[in-house]
């Protein structure tokens, strides 16, 4: 079946950055505002990343977190605690200077992530082996100075949650770290539809601070990464720098291990550019606002009453478009949207007791009958949600690359954009010389190799690992 | 019954400020922060937060509103559009003037209120009578930056929602404006069990930029006003400085009608000063994260299994303790976090097939069977919601006086905190009188009279109107 396209949209193939932001605008994701930076997220926009939130928050109370809120504002000293972290973060944190009409004694910056302020904190909550674990979890927004922003991939102003753990051993803490990686890893295949591979952060891409992050790595349609979440492990190193510590079963003090880990709304931005296409939007049905737009053709109100009442009995979500538009024309928007299932009632199809129902995915016509509709729609989205992931992967794995040897590197980095899997030596000179010959950066590290050589210099290999360019 | 007081707990009739914090620190609702101003809301004040978020939200979304994500920065030159607005708000908003390293070519506030970045994006939204209205909310936090803070009453950062809405006519616009006023009455009579006066602002008193501001103001347990809530309408005011016009179905250019409406953390606050007592906090049922504290006392685990698994189909949340405290540490521990009822599982009671509630809020204890115990939870919670709110109804009413000559209203507000009913002649300069010489403020209007004279200067009154002092 030939494309169609929407006229308001570029298609991918034409200019893919292009056809991204179209897709925002069109679909009504998100606005540009006159902060310079700062997106808006509209309502249908938000009510995607609503139910993310209802997703993940149910998963981290399920797995023991509670929810807490911490301030915005973090006094220029205590920012500057932990030396690593401060370095990672001064060159891209908004300072507030100014309180009314007073210039501030202290200086301070807008929160870009929440380490050292849960240290505080914990610090002051923390003093035995009871109070541990403490597992807490953020939601709010971070502000990031960015340069060059894209609606969701890159903002001033990030929605996200962040996770801050501490643990009384070294072994909780890191099975922790795991343990919320699975969580998002569950989120991304088993909701969003979005196939990831998951894996360590080199050293050289490690977050400010950590001992080891792992990540969350997806690949857009057009081959390139976005590193769709992160779960890292501290060790004891701001606990030590923020001198915390606890009273052991043995009333020895001892110093706790930490984590954190984080999503933002970017996560909507890999949906976009996944499961998206020349029409617009591709919403996996376990998050989509609106399962189903219900499109009446004609006098049909009593069969958009019968199927609705019990759409709603079933709690699938839907929408029915009663603007004076043209069919034609609530189809494209259907369409834009993304929303997972158009149901067409017709007069004529109704003479002989029927409806129509077009998948978005696929954008395949199925007639059922209007007894059957509801129970046609609730196993089409099953077959949809199963559809986008297997599609996506299908398309991703036909992007991952293999190379043993660096001219083959070379060669397949300079044909095409997707995933290489390597060989790798550990050295941060290899990762520095493959960034500045390819662009291509570390992804995530998936394992450790006895054998083998680095794909860059040719030594003794100590890693397998996935390179690729990033949003 | 003597009250019997928790030892780190100040009584109220001591030092009710002290009392109050007290309060918020032994409950561990909240703690304080090395960031000056802003307070840290622990998970057992968050959960709080999260239950009304969870009723107001969906009380939002039956009313047709949706909820979207604004920048949180305002520039200078937008948020200078409009004069009034300005005025009231330069004094206490935070400035953002460096971005990394480098100096803001324009500064930005960190939005005290949101009027102006919704204005600016309705601008570009709003083109038709079929954009309208626009029924929007925004759950965000907002900074203001307040000299003197208290936990949840006054802070520099505070977590609120803020609806925005924009109408075709007035008649719509004011009519938002009261039926969101309505939602928060009812949110707070029926789920926070805190007895409300309804009513509207004085020209004084109203927020800044507002053609009229309605306000829910409730009395706490010493007397003094905390304002809960309030509902704005602006006419067409910030639509005609934004320049917002759209086509009516004539295709002539109108200017829209706006409201906006908001409440805080600080119903929290509410909450604790009306329901509380010596022991610690009360919660009402319906907003309490825990509702009933199960205390084991010997070897009763398959007990504690049978009713807990009730509790959980029933989805009551509880607690069991199970630490190695005394029960009569468990029991004062259980009082302070204000859980609705303590559930007592003794061996002795369980010889004669019994259990023991304790309602926190009267504090009477009851033994009932094993086989009702659920049962009987489900009715006490009930009868602990509805004498909550009528115990603080009887006691704030005991604490309204009424007025009608200056001589009585001094004798009363000199001699006793609480709300004092008046008729007024409607001029500022006897709400300016009023207040130098009580430290009253207006509260609201609650109507218009056509009899009797102002309390202050004796002239020709217009309103009825509640005075009292405020948080």
């Amino acid at each position: 079946m030939k494309e169609k396209t929407n006229e308001k949209i570029t298609t991918r193939d034409v200019d893919f950055a292009k056809w991204y932001t179209d897709v925002c605008k069109v679909a009504d994701l998100v606005d540009y505002s006159s902060v310079k930076g700062s997106m808006i997220i509209r309502p249908y926009g938000y009510a995607i990343w609503e139910n993310i939130v209802a997703i993940l928050d149910k998963k981290f109370k399920e797995t023991g977190h509670v929810n807490v809120q911490m301030p915005m504002f973090i006094p220029e000293s205590l920012f500057n605690i932990e030396k690593e972290h401060v370095e990672g973060f001064a060159p891209e944190v908004a300072w507030v200077t100014r309180g009314g009409k007073e210039e501030l004694e202290e200086k301070m910056i807008v929160r870009p992530t929440s380490e050292v302020l849960f240290c505080d904190h914990f610090k002051k909550i923390i003093k035995s082996y009871r109070d541990l674990p403490l597992l807490y979890n953020q939601w709010c927004t971070i502000v990031r100075w960015e340069k060059e922003t894209r609606p969701f991939l890159r903002s001033r102003e990030i929605l996200w949650q962040e996770g801050h753990t501490m643990h009384a051993t070294k072994e909780e803490a890191m099975e922790e770290t795991l343990r919320m990686l699975n969580v998002y890893k569950d989120l991304q295949e088993n909701y969003l539809a979005l196939p990831v591979i998951v894996g360590k952060k080199t050293e050289k891409e490690k977050f400010a601070g950590a001992e080891a992050s792992y990540t969350i790595e997806a690949m857009m349609y057009d081959g390139i990464a976005l590193q769709n979440g992160t779960s890292h492990y501290f060790g004891d190193g701001f606990a030590k720098a923020f001198h915390i510590q606890f009273l052991n079963k043995d009333n020895e003090l001892e110093t706790p291990y930490q984590t954190s880990w984080g999503v933002t709304t970017r996560m909507i931005g890999s949906i976009i550019m996944v499961h998206g296409d020349d029409r617009g939007l591709v919403l996996p049905p376990r998050i989509a606002p609106v399962k189903v737009a219900v499109i009446p053709i004609g006098d049909v109100d009593s069969t958009v009453e019968e199927i609705t009442q019990q759409l709603k009995e079933k709690e699938i979500s839907f929408y029915v478009d009663k603007t004076e538009k043209s069919p034609g024309y609530k189809f494209a928007e259907a369409e834009v949207k993304g929303y997972p299932i158009r149901l067409e009632i017709g007069k004529r199809d109704l003479e002989n007791g029927e409806v129509t129902l077009v998948r978005r995915d696929t954008l395949e016509k199925e007639k059922v009958s209007v007894a059957d509709c509801v129970a046609s729609i609730e196993e089409l989205l099953e077959n949809i949600q199963k559809n986008l992931f297997e599609r996506a992967k299908k398309r991703r794995d036909s992007m991952i690359y293999e190379a043993t040897t660096y001219p083959e590197f070379l060669k397949i980095t300079g044909e095409k954009n997707g995933f290489v899997k390597t060989k790798w030596c550990g050295n941060q000179q290899c990762e520095d010389k493959i960034k500045e010959d390819t662009t291509y950066k570390s992804r995530c590290i998936i394992g450790e190799t006895t054998t083998g050589t680095c794909v860059c210099c040719g030594e003794k290999a100590q890693y397998e690992i996935y390179w690729g360019k990033q949003y």
